[in-house]
């Protein structure tokens, strides 16, 4: 199968997922990456179909305006949940007014983890979905520990325990003269913390733990039809900014076909179909993914 | 969250999947059942918004264009792998035409499987996916047994070995006279069993063996973003008639959704957008599961 590279992208933001998304653009058949643009590199006509904004989280609506504004389509991986909808409408009417495409809160979770419990819930309407994460570093949780009086440095994995509960593990290293017992009971006792199993170890080198690993297991336990003991999960270890970028990557395409057919707006996963995401020819995947 | 029943749905058929069909849509809130045709009942002017076609897969494509002729929308679980393109594309002139919707090929393999293998390549463009089947009865092993001289009833289970490969279990009931050492060596001759490890037993009774349930465990090791390793994997243990008729109804719902949105023609599921398959509204469900 042949492709032709005709669709035009440019990554903004250089950071673990953008240049990660370099990579996926560079190995993508049917893509030139036509610019890698930094946080304060001019974003007047950029020469790209579509833009994958690889910013801070809090960042990421005002750049993806800007580049609505000039008709430019955009993916970003905006992950705070509770704003999801908010973060959507805004971007939703920009993108409107410019006959443009937004994809938004494009990853794993969320992302195509909203999928999975999209299709989960379709299959099975009745039951309880539960999303175990990790084992791996939570960037929450890790910032909360190091804004910690006495820390110098940390690191918070999550232990999935399962049914959605969940064990944190906190490494860190001490300031001089700080007291462990001290710091501890101050992790314990933060709200990020307080919920949940959590064990406090001291290490020399909180650096040499250093991973991007991460996983989730989704578990579903439902019925479907009136019929009870449908078990379904959807398990994964991956490397956490490669799998955000990738799915950045593939949403791009989702970003630019829909544009093309006159479909404005912004779109989280849930609303995009499976096949706009990959490259080819529309009978060539469904004859060899149906 | 409160729903309208304004969704008026008809099945046609009523074996295993219109049986488990009918139970779906009297639990769905936004469903009405509206009939339940049998194969020799008239079709003409039937008061439905979209019919679920629930006969053996050959009649299936008659079926559905006559209701699309009258404009109706229908969902099938047309499951020969092989002829899924060209089926599509012969309902989706016929939907074109008449201003309506088609969604082939519903079900979970083809269906859900399929939005899962689109999904999972997404996330990871280079690797190789294994659909792993069972352990479950497989039809088509289980018909071509029965067709063995010498066999009187039979039942062949699927059984993954991992990696895509598949050992079968042939549960048989001889007729009166047959040999057995006869009848088993046809079987393993036979093009359906001749590539597997397969075991042949017999039973006193294959009816007490009955079971519809079924599964799988698809896995994906790939590549993301240039990244090794990626380890992905969907499993599930279901009663197959009872999820197969689930995902047709979900899909009611989005063939509904787009004759409204005048996007008529024949779909697969993964054309269609995860949350078109579900109740409720659209920012509720993006709240909730994005």
């Amino acid at each position: 199968m042949k492709y032709m590279k005709n669709m035009r992208v440019a990554i903004l933001g250089y950071g673990n997922i953008g240049k990660s998304a370099e990579q996926a653009v560079l190995l993508a058949p049917d893509m030139e990456l036509t610019g890698v643009y930094h946080h304060n590199d001019s974003l007047d006509s950029i020469a790209a179909d579509v833009v994958l904004i690889c910013t801070p989280t809090r960042e990421m609506g005002r750049y993806a305006e800007l580049l609505l504004a000039q008709g430019v389509n955009v993916v970003d991986s905006f992950d705070v949940h509770g704003d999801i909808c908010m973060h959507r409408s805004r971007l939703g009417a920009k993108a409107i007014a410019h006959r443009a495409v937004s994809v938004v809160a494009a990853g794993w979770d969320p992302g195509t983890d909203s999928v999975m419990r999209a299709m989960l819930l379709a299959m099975a309407p009745e039951g309880v979905t539960y999303t175990n994460f990790g084992p791996g570093r939570s960037m929450g949780h890790t910032v909360a520990a190091k804004a910690i009086k006495g820390v110098k440095d940390a690191l918070s994995m999550t232990i999935p325990m399962g049914k959605g509960v969940h064990a944190r593990r906190v490494y860190i290293e001490l300031e001089e003269g700080a007291d462990f017992k001290e710091v501890e009971a101050s992790i314990l006792a933060d709200e990020y913390f307080a919920h949940d199993d959590t064990r406090v170890e001291v290490v020399e080198s909180v650096a040499a733990l250093n991973t991007v690993q991460h996983g989730v297991k989704l578990v579903r336990e439902g019925v479907s039809s009136g019929v009870d003991n449908q078990q379904m999960s959807f398990d994964m270890t991956i490397n956490n900014p490669a799998l955000t970028a990738q799915v950045m990557v593939s949403c791009a395409r989702a970003a630019v076909r829909m544009q093309k057919q006159e479909r404005y707006g912004a779109y989280t996963m849930i609303e995009l179909s499976p096949i706009s995401l990959l490259p080819g020819d529309e009978e060539d995947l469904i004859g060899k993914l149906v």
